[in-house]
């Protein structure tokens, strides 16, 4: 997508050296755009860890070139296959609710087993994540082409008016490759000429709304306005959303969707007042393993300094300030799930389907 | 309640000088304790305004004090009733959404009128304003009181395990003169020695929660942990939260009610789960001429600038950073409501009842 007017990517293998993949330091935006180059797993670790890159898709692909750099480095070790395990328990170990992590390495470390010469394997992981970061980008194409048919279809029934739409956290082109995923149908329909309105929830603590994705439509040029994450129930109570996207983290095999904290209360809200809640689903995120979302997926819990603090730009640097009395405590649950029943529908690369197991399997009948 | 071990007010009258009212300057917590002198109506206007003052209780008090400075200074006016006229229309036009401000108002207003001598109506209404801010601080203490049984049953039924109990915003003592209205039955259940544990949502864009109630509540000892608005949901999937208590800026006759935006999706949260969802309610905030709180209640609209800068502490200086693209527009509603079939029960001064029209007038029958 475009960032001043430039088309970009989130992660790229550098033109000049193979061995340096290059990404977007999203701790900087809106403020700063900052590219960074890794160059060990351990940077690829630290990335994913402290959250210079984050979202579902661009996880899995950054430890996809982690495996690639750790098989680069270690190919003259005499404890080639320890360091390589060692790099993906690591890598897997970073953050626990999204699954195309485990997904990703568990993809590399197949390949890396399945290529017999040492000398060949760091090549054969770079093709392997090159190909994941192309799929990526071309899924997330493919749930924009989905999404546009829900869009027009909105647009058509208020004979084009501005169709607004609500969402919650950044699922955007920064949390993937490429297009993003709830913002994919946001981007092809705004190519498409229809007039749109965003409301970007703000995704307290860490602000992915009103950091990235604000950011995002900014740089495309749609118009969006940054609500708090209190605002939208009442702005479905008064007919002002449309329809509400949302990305996923984690999607169980019936359906339930593990997304950033909050995004619960959004489909309630949309469920109390009659409005579409779709989530946007690579099928990278489903885990046909889980039946149950509220018991089964981890939700992870982060630093109680994500809630306490809060960073941004003040005379031109960026600045931490102390918003709770310092000797409060307080808890950070990175993610929740919204339970099946509360969804309209899911819309994967493959095409819309129901929020249940049987819909979910006619759209994937090679999963068992 | 306690400030550092000593008890104060959130409004008094300084008792060398009965011209000047005394507050809590409330922009200054958590960080800072600063009493603030009012001496004029426009100085009350101001702290109702820009809120160095809030909450429903404490700026209908206000400005019962402001009508008091009011009348005090145009006593020797040759235009003493059109200085009165002014000063009561600017003050309920400070803000639009609690009916408190309007009640207090009103009230002086009737006693100005009622006093025939002109020097004796600054005299009348400096004792009408005692006396509302007497009887706020009263019916919030009887708010206490129903609302400990409501939580002493839940103890009860968990065998004394702590209770725990979910908060939006800030209806404490610092809303109010004293006590607070939805932090009123907690500080009461811990007088009493009921385990308890608050989860104070953070309430952005003002932070009301983690500055304010947070505040409250390290001071007199109580067990809290502050959470984004995002995080009650999960909470309660995961059977966290035993009740929530909020507040009220204006509830309908029928039981809807208009509190801090964020609200409403806190009670569909509840709902969802099975969970209490109370509303403390003195009576001063009840709208007897409303019947339908969506369509009626007027939500203020504030400033962008609240939610895309945060103020906070750094290196021991309140600083004010940016947090969203500095092109990016935000929208700023105050209030939201939660209609009354989501509500478990309104805790009023004169006791429990259920959210709707004929319960609460059972309650008030002296309401035509």
């Amino acid at each position: 997508m475009l960032v001043q007017g430039k088309p970009y990517r989130t992660i790229w293998v550098d033109e000049q050296n193979p061995a340096v993949i290059k990404v977007i330091d999203q701790r900087c935006l809106p403020h700063q755009f900052v590219i960074e180059s890794l160059t060990t797993v351990e940077d690829c670790i630290i990335a994913i860890k402290d959250m210079h890159i984050r979202g579902a898709g661009l996880i899995g692909v950054t430890a996809a070139y982690g495996m690639y750099l750790a098989a680069l480095h270690a190919v003259n070790s005499d404890f080639f296959e320890t360091h390589i395990l060692d790099a993906a328990n690591r890598l897997i170990a970073t953050r626990p609710t999204a699954v195309n992590l485990s997904w990703a390495v568990n993809k590399q470390l197949a390949i890396l087993n399945n290529t017999p010469a040492v000398s060949e394997k760091a090549a054969a992981a770079l093709l392997s994540a090159n190909q994941m970061a192309e799929e990526d980008a071309q899924y997330c194409k493919q749930i924009g082409e989905h999404g546009l048919e829900i869009i027009e279809a909105i647009a058509k029934k208020k004979n084009n008016e501005t169709v607004h739409i609500l969402n919650h956290c950044n699922a955007g082109w920064l949390a993937f490759v490429d297009y993003g995923s709830a913002t994919a149908p946001i981007y092809a329909a705004f190519k498409k000429g229809i007039n749109l309105h965003v409301w970007v929830d703000e995704t307290r603590p860490r602000n992915q709304g009103a950091s990235l994705t604000a950011w995002e439509l900014l740089e495309q040029g749609i118009p969006h306005t940054i609500i708090t994450d209190n605002t939208g129930g009442h702005l479905m109570q008064h007919g002002m959303v449309d329809m509400v996207i949302v990305g996923t983290d984690r999607t169980t095999s019936n359906g339930d969707v593990a997304n950033k904290i909050g995004t619960y209360l959004k489909a309630l809200a949309a469920k109390d007042n009659g409005i579409p809640f779709y989530v946007a689903v690579p099928s990278s995120s489903i885990d046909w393993s889980l039946t149950d979302g509220i018991k089964e997926i981890i939700i992870e819990e982060r630093n109680s300094e994500e809630v306490k603090y809060i960073t941004g730009l003040n005379d031109g640097v960026m600045k931490k300030v102390l918003v709770t009395p310092e000797k409060s405590p307080a808890a950070n649950y990175g993610f929740d799930v919204t339970p099946a029943r509360l969804i309209t529908g899911l819309i994967t690369e493959r095409g819309v389907c129901e929020a249940n197991q049987q819909s979910l399997q006619n759209l994937f009948p090679e999963i068992q």
